[in-house]
Formats: structure tokens, sequence, C-alpha cells
């Protein structure tokens, strides 16, 4: 059994990272951590652990988590990440960041929309990023792997067939995508307070949010040119899932049965990717609580456009799950394992 | 006091016309009917309208509508309304039609989009489309309003400015809209089930959605120029709300807080339109129970993209609220006449 | 017009109390006080009420207040209110508090709940308990008047006419009581986080609620025997709304349909109250936004009892909207003035 | 591997009880029926299951279940269960029938409340009721099980040690109970549309809801003496989630600690049961998806009550979960096997 630290275990990625190793048959919980809670046992705040674990927090220290655990997850804010990676890496233990430091490889990129430099660019060239699907050649054996964004995943998954195949043209992709509150973390803010969130949904962080560099990124790497992605977040009454709608301009003229066809041979060994039938959109629902990926595709003949929606957890293969999938193709691990299991389906 | 029928009052639009009606200080409720519950109070189906009226439902007649009312606010299904409208012109009653049928001016793309031909083609011309904002001129005096559609009051609102000034240029818009459930209507299907809405988003009719022609022809009134509309309409787990993110390219470079001051221009005057600052964004939640709507605008210089979002509440502005300030300039009365007060805020 | 104060506008009965008012014809708002929020617009925080009007916060002086209103509704937390009321009352203006401090006659039974003594025991003979349904006899022309608490509300109407009339025995009343979140008020806390509240319920303070000594108070005065209340309360996935299930063990066997009778005789002459027809229970959906309580009355024969489930919004008939019908009653307007008009019925 | 059909699977406990199925690793899905559905595949009702099997449909017959499995869940209709149990048991098929029709050992009071004579009463004597926490003895090779019923799972064990104890007196029981919508099953009614529910909550079924006799039966046989239960379910805005608040008078004064300490006695080596400590209240969020019972008790002195709230997943312990649970029984396995996973902690 490998022994995993989990750090930040007391926000909603940090618990459902807590969640996944309790239940994989080849990881072993070894040590949680949160500043703020140390002492308290997981079950305090998270009752619904009860009798899952004896386990209480513990500060984070890169000496004790070296000690106890050979992988670490990290659920901090970024910056506290980039700190907090290299004190991990030179005592040995693998690292799964789920933070945004180590995702963009220009570090003035990361400045520019971080607002502070980042402290540790010489890992950047190393650090692999974990979206198994795009690229799942680095990772077995890596030390470090910046493991996405919960918008950039979804929003790559729904475009990567049809800008790698070069169905898809231009250089400006529309994001409009939908998140559940989970994404905005487990601290207190009046937009996160019941009353302010239910029976309502609007737009927030217009062109200006940070995870689109990484979109940016990704997507250009894909299509083998650069790309510009205007993205727009919305905030959706429920508590996790995420939707990402993609807007594509088609090259040439093809039906949605093609479309669909082209989607399910590039996604046909995926594990954890699921393409609709035409006429079928995913929603959220149906992959709550799991690492799945679904998506829907469609060609409106009209106006030349693809849309693809891809529906994920946000806390899933949006964030603990894609790090546990990551985790397994570090060690040698079938990328499935522990992670078969379907969330409830109603 | 003017005297109102409310056809097809057991839907959502029909008691909500039902309920402005109520408050309404020129206006009485005088008729209300629907086939599958007549001779039904209307508090059996709404029991929060207990006390509020003692009308019953009757089942549909021209003859009997025309003898209780002047006007009538119909909220039946499409192909009911363009055969009842004859009836009732020609007895002399006024008619506000919340349906699909008198909204598009050419009848073959009514037929290529709807499915069956038009029966009453020659009252097309006739028909007022009924948003304000848009053209108030023809609604006093007018004999048929054609109510816009939910999805295409809010777009239109959220491009208006921008098009009608010729910042935004192109020809293809992109239109991602997000609707609570009432949109969908009182009748019962596995999709408005609460265990599929609840906690879940997902897109529907991708390109197909019948609101699209409807905002072709409207945008491309006001652009001057023939606008193709790529339509995306998403279901939201809440009961009432509607969301239109509009991106539109612009012509020449701008920065939000001159998109702001264009939009507060445009609408300055108007009684039902706020324009939030630059940095907020409308949720629907604000604009719940009302005839508002409320935008936010924002521009991406990386993409040279105007983004407005548009809220308003699906039965309100966009349907039986939107009815109600219609009703009050074809009769004479202020638009604001008993649609004044806000709802809950909460 | 009269100038009202909104002291504790910015929290939610506070900003309900400014809805209820600039909807009234006889009542106008001169005044909304934040302490927190000094110097801000009302519609910053609340951008549903952008428009309606101009006033910003200023910081609670009662000088000011009395300067600029002759009746203040006091939406502050209690030991807030009982130092105000006094300074307000010395200044001339009329106080409807929504507060707990004046509710309770005896000083002692406020200090063994509330933890502190009482430090305006000299006016708990003067305050007037604005139940209008129980005794709105003192109401006209009152200078202090105690707006009940949510939970007592609805408790209290749903066991009124079983008590009065006798038909209810016993000594001890089971109380199960389900009400939305923004009971807890605008402030953050974990309890009140959407991903904490949405889809699920939990009780709370079991049998140590504060509201417990004003029902045992309220109660016992209606049934004029000294009653012990077992109240506990639940937290629902619902921003408004306030159910309460009272079980009464009966005296006598009777049938539902006389109990229903007993109901609808009490409440006859209430514009407010409406008592279902046997069967049918309500929801507090369907007084959401109102001044309304719905009751609902079921005889159980096998086991003696009768049930009353009572639905109320805690913010109208549960807080604001209640102190607006006891300052119509002070002030001598019809009970129902600016109260009229329901809220959205879907 | 023993071989499974799950009859009824295309209604909510059928799927919770395929999906567990699936997890299980000495269970295996032989075999899933439903005659509106029969060819169809799983995934196309609940494409949450996309990938995880690639059985259709059937429509439901003895023999082919027969042939295909050796065990069957049963998630029909009562009477549906009545007819069929006969028809499997005679096949040799093993029978874990989550419907109503054997739970009542008296035919007298099935037809009383089910309006139907029991049409294999022969069989009532032989059929267990699958209540581990309560009688496991029975269970290892039972050739059929009775499921309790959702609202009597968590009603029984919140009641369980303080009547089994004799703690609790009295002979009226209070059972005031909250449930989401899926307990009242996937077919389409105007209850369940999405607008009717969000947001809102009402009792229904007051003293007359068909689990009350169960209760009553399993409570007095726990107390030894005959008890009746006043029994008021609630409908609240939740997918899935069941909460139990049970009133009990005390024989004698204890303290709450004293309560706490006597259940998690009693509770000690139930793997699925946890006790909260003294103060805390378990919500239904805590359990979803879980085949877990999250207990709190609480001693108000005043009253001389002892309160227990109970929360369950309905479709968990309240259906599927525990009909998984009792299986494993019956064939020998740890109770826990396939069980063990915690559902989505947020």
């Amino acid at each position: 059994m490998v022994q995993v630290a989990v750090i930040g275990a007391a926000g909603y990625a940090g618990v459902e990272a807590v969640r996944w190793t309790l239940a994989h048959p080849r990881f072993e919980l070894a040590c949680i951590t949160s500043a703020a809670d140390a002492g308290r046992s997981l079950s305090t705040l998270y009752p619904g652990l009860a009798g899952a674990t004896d386990l209480a927090f513990v500060a984070p220290n890169a000496d004790i988590i070296a000690e106890q655990a050979s992988v670490a997850f990290l659920a901090v804010p970024h910056t506290a990440a980039m700190e907090l990676v290299p004190e991990l890496l030179s005592r040995g233990v693998t690292v799964l960041d789920m933070s945004a430091d180590f995702r963009l490889t220009d570090p003035d990129v990361y400045e520019h929309w971080y607002g502070v430099p980042h402290t540790a660019p010489d890992l950047l060239g190393e650090a692999v990023y974990g979206l198994p699907e795009v690229d799942r050649g680095r990772l077995p054996g890596a030390r470090l792997v910046a493991v996405p964004g919960c918008y950039p995943t979804a929003t790559t998954l729904a475009a990567l067939p049809a800008l790698e195949s070069g169905v898809a043209t231009g250089t400006r992709v529309v994001v409009d995508a939908k998140s559940g509150v989970s994404g905005a973390g487990r601290s207190l803010s009046a937009t996160t307070h019941y009353v302010a969130v239910t029976e309502s949904i609007k737009a927030y962080q217009v062109g200006t949010h940070r995870h689109t560099p990484e979109m940016e990124q990704t997507l250009s790497g894909i299509a083998g040119r650069e790309l510009s992605v205007m993205f727009v977040p919305h905030l959706v009454p429920m508590s996790r899932g995420l939707l990402s709608t993609v807007y594509l301009e088609l090259a040439d003229p093809m039906t949605t049965a093609e479309a669909v066809e082209l989607y399910r041979m590039r996604y046909a060994d995926e594990p954890f990717v699921h393409v609709h039938e035409a006429g079928v959109m995913p929603s959220t629902g149906e992959v709550r609580g799991t690492n799945r990926a679904h998506i829907g595709v469609a060609v409106d003949g009209r106006t030349g456009t693809l849309v693809a929606t891809c529906a994920i957890d946000n806390l899933g293969k949006g964030s603990a799950g894609q790090a546990m999938q990551c985790a397994n193709a570090v060690f040698g691990f079938a990328e499935t394992e522990g992670l078969e299991r379907s969330g409830a389906v109603v």
C-alpha cells in the first residue's frame, strides 16, 4: 500500500481526495493536514465520514508529511502550493498538485494572471500536466503532476477531437461554462450563502477568470496554432457539477453524425469519457460523484458551428478524481483503479 | 376598468397573467379559461391565490370570452393561438398573444420551424411585435400584439445597444442562454421531474430551438443586416428565471466603461431595464417575480468581444409581465401601471 | 404619508420591511440604517431594488432617525433592540420591534433564555404583542409593538382554534417546525453555505431554541392553563418559508371535517389566514412573498390527535409582513393596506 | 459470483439496486426487467451508467428470471410483488422484496391499509423482516426477505434503544418525518414537478400513510407492548434523503449524555449506524448515497421527552442499500460487503 497524505484536507477538493483514497485498493490514507483544523477529527467537519477513519488533522509540515507518506495530494490555494512543493519533492514525496501553480509553463503568464511572481519556475519544466486523455505519456514515474483546473478539463475534453483533427478552424473559441458552488471552495462569502445562490444564475469574472490562460495554452497546443479563448463562467445553483459549452467554427460542413463518430473514435479507449449519441446532451447530474466526463456534440449547419458540451463533477474529473487517475498512472496502476464505481445515479 | 380574460389560465404564463391582472388598478379579471380544468376554482390549482378571486375556470369559447371581456391574454400553445385569434378579433376582443403564432412575419419561416402551415397569414402584417424597448410606436390601439418569447426578449435586450449603434460587427451571434424549468410549462415530463432537474444543468435543442428564427428576425432588423444566431439553451435547476449570455464581435476596440455608458444611454428612459455598473453582472434571482430586465456588459479586449448578459423572469418580462406592459401601451396607460412593485428581493 | 425608518435594513427582515414600505400607499421610506454598510446604496446590496429608491444606508442614530421618521421598523439583533427602543420612544418614534427583546412579559424568563438581564424591563408592560389574530385590541395607538417570532407565529395560528375552544387537552404540545435558511439571517456561517444546505435537512437546537418560551407564554395564555412546548426546529433547503406541524391531544373524539369547520369559523374574518379543506395541507411555496398564513387540519382518530400545520413566509407573516400589518393597525389603517398583493404563485 | 436479477430496475429503488450490485464483489448483475422499457438499454434511462453494463431491460417473466439469476431484488409496486414472489420462490429464486407486500404479519392489517386482500398470506410467516439491527437472526438462508419501508427504517432505528431498554414509556409515539422526492417514485405527477417541489415543504397523508401499521408492528414488538404511532410525513425539496424525528416520553429523568451513551452502547457493533455526540444532530446530506443511518439524541428535561432523529438515504438504508445488506446476510457474506464505500461527502 502506498501511503498518502492529503494536504488541505478540510476543503472540498481535499476531502474528496480523502474519500477516493479511502476507497482505493492500493493507496492508504496516512496523513491529513489542515492549518485551521489541526487536532480535530475529520468527521467533525464531515460527519458523513464518521467511522471511515480515525485520523485527525495535523498542521502541514513537510518533514512530518514526508515521514508518513510517499505521495501527497495538494489541495491548497495557489501560491501556497509553490511554496510547499519544492519542500516535498526534496524529501522524496511525489506530488499531485490540484492548485494552479504548476499548470502554466510560462512564469510570465502566471505572474500576469495571478499577480505574483512564480517562486519555483525551475520546476515548471518538470511538472507534468495531468490530463491523461491529452497526453498520458509523461505521467508514469512523474514526481510532480499539475492537475488541470475544472474549467480547462471540461473545455479541453469538449474541444479536443475537433481541434486535433483539424475540423475546427478559426482562432477564437467561445467557452460558456457553468459551475456548481463547491468550485468556489468552502470559505464563507456573500456569494456562497444559500439565499444568494438558490434558484438563481449569473455570470462572473467575464473575460478575466484565471483558468483562461490555461485553456489557451492547452487548446493551442492541441490545435498546433495560437488560439484565444473568450471565457465566461457562470455560477449555477448546485453544489457540484460543471458544464462547458464550447463553440467551434467548422472549416468545412459536416453532419452531427459525423461529429459524433469523430468524437467516439477519439475517445474509444478512454475509460472515463463517454460520448452521447446524436441528439443527446449530457447533464452534470449524470456524472455527479464520479471521475467521468460525458460529452454531447451537435453541428449547426446554418452557422457553421460545432457545439460540444462536456459535463464533469468539478470535484471528480475536475479535481480530486483526476488527481487520483493521474496518481494511478504515476505509480503504474490501472488508471481506473479505485475509481470505477459510479456515484449515485439518481 | 377594462375587463380581462385570460385564456389558458391554468398554465404558468396564464396564472401569472392572472396575478398581474388582479394587482392592476385598471384591469379587472372577468374570465379565466382552461379546457382541462373547467369548473374548478383557480385556488384549487394554485392555493396561493386562495381568497384572491372567486372565479372558476370555464372552457374556452370565443362568444363567452367576448361577452365578458374586451381584452384577452392568450397563454395557449402555438397553433391553438392562430385558431382562436381570428375568432376573438372578429368579436372585437383585443388580443395579447403570448404564443409564438404571430411573432414571425414570414409564414414560410413559421412553417419551416413549427412544421405546420400558418392558418392566419393575413394577420401577420397587423400583429405588433410587443417589445416596447425596441419599438413601442405601433402598440397604442393595436388589436393584436405578439408578445415575444422569453429567450428572444432577454437576448434582444442584451444585444440591442451594441447592434443598433453599430459597435458590433460580424454576421454570426453566439447566444448561450439558461432558463428555469417553468419555461417548459406545467405539463408533466421526465425532464421536469424534480429528481431529474435538481442540482444538474444541461444543454438541449442545440441549434434547433424554435426561438432561433425569432431572434434572427429581431436582431437582423435592429442591425440592419442579415444576422444568423447560434443559439444553445440550457435547463437550470430553478423554477423561474432566464439569463442570456450574448457574444458580439466588436468592430473597433472599446472599453467596458464605454460599453456600459452606451447601454445606459440607450436604456435611460426605460422603466424596466437596468444596466449594472462595470464589473457587475446580473443574477436571475434579483428580477424574480418582476417585469424587469437587468443587464451587465463587459468588453474582452483580448478577443475583441463584447459580452452582454441579460437576466429576466421568464414568466415576467419573458411572458406575462411583458404582455401586461404591452397591454398598458395598447390602452394608453402608463407602461408601468400595475407593474411597479418589486418581487421579493431575497 | 407617514415617514418610515427601517433600522437594520441590510438584513433579510430589514430589506423586506423596506420592500413592503416602498409598496405601501400611506407609508413612505425616509431612512434606512446599517452600521456596517453606511454610505452604500441599497441596490448595491440588493440589486433587485435598483431604481426603487435612491436612499443610502446611514449609521443608526436615534436623533437622526427621529428627525426623519415617525415610525421605525427594528430589524436588529436581540439586546441591540432593548438599547435602542427607549431612545426612540423618548423621541416620539413609534416602534415595531422585530427582535425578541419585548416579546416575553417576564424579564426573568428573558434572562434565563437569552443569558443577559433585560435592560428595559419597565417597557415590558407597555409593549403590545403583535399577533392581530390573537388580540388586535391594544394595537391602535400603541407606541411599542413586539412583533412575534416566526416559529411562534406559525405555531400559534396552527394551535389557536383548538386551544381556545378547549377541544385540545393535555399540558404538553409537540411542535415540529421547519424553516428556510433566511431565518438564520444574512451573516455568514458554515451552516448557511449553499453546499451545506442544499438537498439536506436536519434538526437543530432541540429543546433549546429561544422561541420556546414565547410559544409557551402565548399558547398558555390562549388555553388558560400552563402549557409546556416540546419544540424541535429543522433547517430546510429553501431560502424562505416556514412550516409548523403541531400535535394536540383531543379531549373528545371529533372528525377532521369538524376540526376544519372549527378553524374556518375562528378565522372567518381574518384577511391573511386561510384554512384548507379537509385532506389538503398547505405548502410554504404557496405563501412565499406574502403576509399570508395557510393552515391545514387533520384528526387522527386512532391516536386521538389533532394535527395542524401552518405555512407562512418567515420574512412575511413571520416578520416584516406582520410588522406592517401591525403598523397598519397602530395607525388606524386597514390591516391589509399595502399587503394585499400576492407573491408569485409559481 | 451469485447471479442477480433486479425486477423493476427502471425505477429509483431498482436502479439503485443495480448500482450496488455492479459494485459488489460477490454479486453479478445478470438480468434487469422493466415492463415499460423492455428492449432499451439501462443507460438510455440512466446515462450515468453509460459503460457500466451492456444489459438491456427485459419484460419480467419468472421463468427467464429463474434461468438467469438465483437471487432477485424486487422493486415493484405493492400487489405486483405478492403475485410475483410465489412464482420466483417456487423456481428456487431467493427474493429480497422492497415492496410492502410481506412486511405486515397480519393479512387483515394489510387489507385494511392497502385496500386489497393479501393473495399470498401463507408466505407471511416465512418472510423475514429485513432490519438487521433489530433482528438479523433469521436472515441467513432465508428465502424471502421483506425489506422495511424507508420511514419505518429511520423511525425504528431512532426509537429502538429507548424502547427496548424501557426508558421510554407511554403508548403513543409521535413521528414527524421528512422525505426527499425520490421516495414518491419516478412516475410523473403534479406533486413531483420541479416547480411544485423546489423551495417548499408540506405535510401529506397525515395519519393515513401506509407505513404507519408497519411502524406500529415493529415498535410494539420492540417495546413489548401495544404502541400507536401518530405519523406525519412531509415532502422536502431534495431528491434523496429521509429524516425521522421521534418524540418519546421518558419514564424517568435522564440526561442527554446518558441517552447518547445508551444509544452508543446499543449500536456499538453496527457497521452502518452512527450515533452523534450530544448536541449534534444528523443531516440527510451526510448519508447521501450510502447505506448508513446517523442518529442524534437529545433529552428535554422540561417536558420529559427524549427526541431522536435518524437520517438515512431513502434509496440506501431506506431501500436498496438495506436490501443488499440483507442479501449479504442471507448468503453468509459480511453485511458490509460491497457497501463500505461512502457516497460523496460534499
